[in-house]
């Protein structure tokens, strides 16, 4: 018998070949589902959708953190929009100035799993400086009081309860949330399958922040590889960031923070030429 | 009815929806389609892989092509084996320096579709600087006589007819048919689904060249969306290249080619982490 996982996003599908299913359940809010593939070792599952394979999540964490990390002189408070898996939440930690990282995720039995399964992922839920709620991220940024140098969005596809992550009044709560020079992100898909929700995120943060752009990344299981991020910047330039040489990583670095910017992308959301 | 392209290498599989088949024959070394897809136009589809579509082919060819002609410092003349759509011999001829590009493909019947269905791809055949071959590009380089600056192995997947370019002779012969400041490039799949392979190019390249070294891209439509190229040079260092200010490019630039040196893709293929 041969088991795929077939990941469908609109006209396109990313499939991997799975050697055994190692849990399956249905939580509050969606089907989680953890699988061991044939080349990518363990992958965690939401309602059908790829979220993370151990060996490839790298790409999209360091990319999803480091990006903005890199702007802000001195992140030391950060909050992480959804980030179940706690891949985000441990790339935040390897930044010594972060005092109090805040994840809220609506779906308690998402980390509950990921302790579990995927422990290199899952680590930072033990720091002291990690704190953890169990909320609508939406209504979170609605209702608190308390502000962020940093805030990332690290969201499943926009469907379903995941819908509203996407929307104007969510990145107008993000930018309330955000001190004075703060930095935001937000995974916004493919630029082939899903480019009008990029252009559509990009308009709102672009009304909202001094700097926007979208950057990229690749993750080798998703569908169409290759992935994009939209930022919005109160006061730092995105091409002005730290080094962080002390930070160790596995794709991100300097030159990838700057190619991932270089403008390319922009024109293949626009599907225009560089000259 | 939905119709879905699935293009599989071994335990990962990248399918696209496809709106329309436009043409199908057999000839005489392989199966050649050419289908209308629902979000990257027209793909040319050998043996059921696919090798390129009109929206995202520039992420391969421009890679295949400017890394290595931007590390030579006037290259004149330029060998492509295989690269019968054309994409690969119409970066080169982007290039002001470049006399003669001779491109050997071994499938006539492959030019002659893309020629009628892909006129953006294979607009360089016109080109009088361009020469084509119809022959088996492994005993090209065991026979010629010529010399070439830059050689670029832009091939399907390694199987079949297209295993020998990939094998330990085949690359002794290239590095023969290259001059003594010669540059070459191979297109050498994913590493997550073929490390292997990738490993044994770059083998073969360390032991033949002064520089080798693995470089990515990104291909939207290829299984796994993480690609790479290894590149052998006999005097010029990879990472000493000239800047490419006056070539039109959609995805290649100075920053990019940079990014994609970096050495992080040689740590993913032999999975090590950056420090």
């Amino acid at each position: 018998m041969e088991l795929w996982l077939n990941d469908r996003i609109e006209g396109q599908m990313c499939s991997v070949r799975v050697v055994n299913v190692l849990h399956m359940e249905k939580s509050r809010y969606q089907e989680i589902a953890v699988v061991e593939t044939e080349n990518y070792g363990k992958a965690l599952v939401l309602n059908g959708a790829l979220q993370l394979t151990e060996k490839d999540e790298f790409f999209y964490h360091e990319m999803l953190v480091h990006v903005p990390m890199s702007l802000h002189p001195c992140p030391e408070k950060v909050l992480i929009i959804g980030g179940g898996d706690g891949g985000s939440l441990r790339e935040v930690l390897k930044h010594e100035s972060v005092k109090r990282a805040v994840m809220v995720e609506i779906d308690e039995r998402v980390v509950e799993i990921c302790k579990e399964f995927f422990p290199t992922v899952s680590c930072g839920f033990s720091d002291p400086r990690a704190e953890l709620l169990y909320e609508d991220g939406v209504r979170f940024v609605e209702e608190t009081e308390e502000r962020f140098d940093v805030v990332l969005v690290d969201s499943t596809d926009p469907y379903d309860f995941a819908e509203k992550l996407f929307s104007e009044e969510f990145f107008r709560n993000v930018y309330r949330v955000l001190t004075e020079d703060g930095v935001c992100s937000s995974q916004t898909e493919s630029p082939f399958i899903m480019g009008a929700l990029i252009r559509k995120v990009g308009s709102y943060l672009r009304s909202l922040f001094k700097y926007s752009a979208v950057y990229w990344t690749v993750v080798p299981t998703y569908p169409g590889g290759l992935w994009t991020f939209t930022l919005g910047s109160k006061m730092h330039d995105p091409l002005s960031f730290r080094s962080l040489d002390g930070i160790k990583t596995r794709f991100y670095s300097s030159e990838v923070h700057k190619a991932s910017l270089a403008g390319n992308i922009s024109d293949i959301v626009e599907m225009k030429e560089r000259t």
